[in-house]
């Protein structure tokens, strides 16, 4: 049984939780909160839950740490500070700064004789894959990516930094022209414009000004500026009933040409259609620290990302029952 | 630059030697062929083509060889007796034999020091991989693969052996409705009927019985029987103009559950649209290739298969480069 370590008790520990007892080969250790563990409530009574504080304590008895926090502030310190005890797994998606983490991360897991894949989840992640595969087979080519329709965090966390704004949901959303074009092998050239729009659903302040309200959305920079964006305000009852879930959608399609004279045309598409954003990512989580168990037996240690890892170190079954996917 | 050696000139040989002038880091050796070498037509003039009798004389010449024989009975001999001189590359697709085929090619890599891949292409191969991705993140759920709408050869070839019939091409085609029922996540119980349907275009001689032709085809056993089949009688012009490409297509889809009640389903999918299947099977062919002179480089010998390959290795980046993937 691999003992797995859920480090951060958001979204994404929680799906961790669930996820484990649907791998027969895992057992959940503790969850480690640097909130008080006694106020922490868990989605199974029988979860222990420890202080982040004392987690080195516990280096003997987890195999595997999957790091639960955000991108933005935890994990650039987090995952280096626990790789060095721990074989870790983190889902670091801030994409600039992934070879910056990964040198981080790779340090420290170096000294500790551990082994730490990072960035898993689906972007980065299976799409990350999916890119590098689609390109490697098709050299001549464009890959295309398209998000939603799903919520995105940051840019409903931009709108409800609004002065007069309560509570708000933004959808991002492919626009359907842009990836029929890309799926008839049209190798379109697409501005950030043409591929997706954003959709607002905000509740407002009484008082407040609507139509300052939007205009401020609309001209956004980097967040909403460059899109055609719409916003639709509504009652906090009204956003909490019909925009209160986390599904998300993606696309990676590749276009490619082969032939004598490049006269035939291939379309590669990945695409994914998720009820639950942080349960798919904490699911894919899951099957990357079965691989980092395996690696770290294996003496293969230090930083990887998905794309250092053989497919077939994901799954349960080895040896003559892989046989069953060729 | 990785000299690329052909063993066997069909429709994959000649995919290899357009696609090898899309790979910057490749460079095409030599043909070999069982025919007499001075009356084999290449389609770049500048291809030399040796005799297979010879081809050990050249072990030194070539860093991979891509094995283009039919899984019949071509590769089964082919692949083990090259195994013990080249590394090795094949698209070896009869999958009830893979095992055996592994175990042959193992044993001659190993005593020749060498790294073979097998089974390379779209399925197996490509499809594979993602029934393994896919089940690894989504433990609980269902695997379905659609072949088509594309030519099958060894179908096309059964009608073509039936008494009275010139000619012959057969479509697969995935039923639309099934594929719509496992995209929304039904996770429905399929039979072979309810999967695919046959399409079978057929040029019968003038005073052949057009209605026995159609009836030995439907009730093929194996072939037709278990399927839903239409039968079109055309002429062999018809036949040329309307149906003589190789175009085929395909899709892999897994739906499965999440959440600490299985409340949640997601959906994955991965689908190809090819306008000449074994040129794409050939460019496939090409990004192993490079991954076998890699781990061989590594000093990493015998058999693998997809599932066992890095993803990063198919690619002509590497280290920081391939961060733009991510």
């Amino acid at each position: 049984m691999i003992r797995v370590g859920i480090y951060g008790y958001g979204n994404i520990g929680k799906g961790i939780e669930c996820g484990i007892r649907q791998n027969s080969d895992m057992t959940l250790a503790a969850v480690f909160t640097r909130r008080d563990p006694s106020q922490v409530k868990t989605i199974f009574g029988d979860t222990p839950v420890y202080s982040a504080a004392n987690v080195v304590n516990y280096k003997d008895e987890i195999d595997v740490m999957i790091m639960c926090g955000g991108s933005a502030t935890d994990l650039p310190v987090q995952t280096p500070a626990l790789a060095e005890h721990f074989n870790v797994i983190d889902s670091f998606d801030t994409h600039a700064r992934i070879a910056e983490h990964f040198e981080n991360v790779d340090k420290t897991a170096k000294i500790g004789g551990k082994t730490a894949i990072i960035s898993v989840g689906w972007d980065p992640g299976l799409f990350s894959l999916n890119r590098l595969y689609a390109e490697a087979i098709l050299p001549e080519g464009n890959n295309y990516t398209f998000w939603g329709k799903g919520i995105s965090q940051g840019h409903s966390d931009a709108i409800r930094r609004i002065d007069g704004v309560l509570d708000a949901r933004q959808y991002t959303v492919p626009v359907p022209e842009a990836v029929e074009s890309v799926r008839n092998g049209e190798n379109p050239e697409l501005t950030t414009r043409m591929k997706h729009t954003r959709e607002c659903y905000v509740v407002a302040a009484e008082d407040a000004d609507k139509a300052r309200i939007e205009n401020e959305i609309k001209t956004m920079p980097n967040y909403f500026a460059d899109y055609d964006t719409s916003v639709t305000f509504v009652t906090q009852q009204e956003l909490d009933e019909k925009h209160g879930g986390l599904p998300h959608q993606g696309i990676v399609l590749r276009s490619g040409v082969t032939g004598a004279n490049k006269e035939n045309k291939h379309v590669i598409e990945y695409s994914l259609k998720l009820d639950s954003n942080p349960e798919f990512t904490s699911s894919a989580l899951l099957a990357y620290a079965r691989a980092a168990y395996k690696l770290n037996k294996a003496g293969d240690i230090g930083c990887k990302t998905v794309l250092d890892i053989p497919p077939a170190m994901l799954s349960q079954k080895s040896g003559i029952e892989l046989a069953q996917y060729l």
